[in-house]
């Protein structure tokens, strides 16, 4: 892009962030229902049940790739819905960046989650979300949304627009950690292993 | 930073936005009084008359660098206040990237506002940002911010950590528009040189 072009378009204009629709006015949206997310969840037989009644809608990301050059960022918006598959919370595929050092930037802004974060070196956490908060998820840190609440959780993600997405990586042995819901409703963190063996798989 | 040690840092829990304080809980603030604005506002006689009743706070900004790596992201909390030098609306001193490519995502997070853009190829423009606004600022692309309404105007912007701030480029010339309250208080857009040749400068 020149830079009368990129300083002529659309994205320098006001982009509206339509957060009852879940939408960036402009932007390019995917979608995820449940059936796109076979082998996420830690209950496979839960999956399969709520699979054979509905495959609803579990989320949606709607980007803005203004430009593409080594300083340029992208911008997504995601909405991921409330509910849970067994008494795990709803969540996205997550990814590493394929561009390892690139970080990300989330800005919560409606609803009540958080980010199952780890890395290559085996650090894993998870971290609340909710609106008004940002947390920063540095570069070769695999990331993935959790909604714990009852209702949408919307969010903001600024990323180099080189970062690229790898799902790979992570599909071989998803994430670590789980986040259950627990006794009260209230998000508990497991470790996936031992859910596992519990489970005599 | 190691990857362990970035994981593990403060920056992944969750940063508050406090946008009733304008300040990044854990973020370094700076702030820029009318003392410090000498030379960017076009009536410099309004601004040595505002100068010598008072020194008021015109902006600050809260910073979080949680990384310094080619990937990194930076983010700002910018906080800026209602009001005017002559007609002229409350405004940032603006600057271009050191690194010319890098862009910027501002959003809207509070009051009505907007940003003067333009580049070294003479393009300029004015473009508005409220609340549940995106503006990208594409590389290559001065900035500056101006408050047109009577509360605090208060964004954020997330940038490439290598990005850097180049204000001499803007100081030696200033940005070529203007932004004025017209006669119902409205923003007008006007070219600074005709101004001042209006003025017999």
């Amino acid at each position: 892009m020149s830079h009368l072009s990129s300083l002529s378009s659309l994205f320098v204009t006001g982009i509206e962030l339509d957060i009852d629709r879940g939408v960036l006015v402009g932007g390019e949206r995917i979608e995820r229902r449940l059936s796109d997310l076979r082998d996420c969840f830690v209950d496979s037989a839960a999956y399969d049940r709520a699979l054979s009644h509905d495959d609803p809608l579990v989320y949606s990301v709607s980007s803005l790739e203004p430009g593409s050059g080594a300083g340029d960022l992208h911008l997504g918006l995601g909405v991921l819905m409330p509910g849970r598959v067994g008494q795990e919370f709803f969540l996205t595929k997550g990814h590493y960046h394929s561009w390892r050092e690139a970080g990300e930037f989330y800005i919560g802004l409606r609803g009540v989650g958080g980010l199952l974060l780890e890395d290559e070196q085996g650090t894993r956490r998870f971290v609340g979300l909710t609106a008004g908060q940002v947390v920063y998820v540095p570069g070769s840190t695999a990331h993935r949304s959790v909604n714990t609440g009852d209702e949408a959780f919307v969010y903001l993600g600024v990323y180099p627009a080189q970062a690229g997405h790898d799902y790979a990586a992570i599909a071989a042995d998803n994430f670590a950690q789980v986040v259950l819901a627990g006794p009260d409703g209230e998000p508990e963190v497991r470790d996936r292993a031992v859910m596992k063996r519990q489970r005599g798989e």
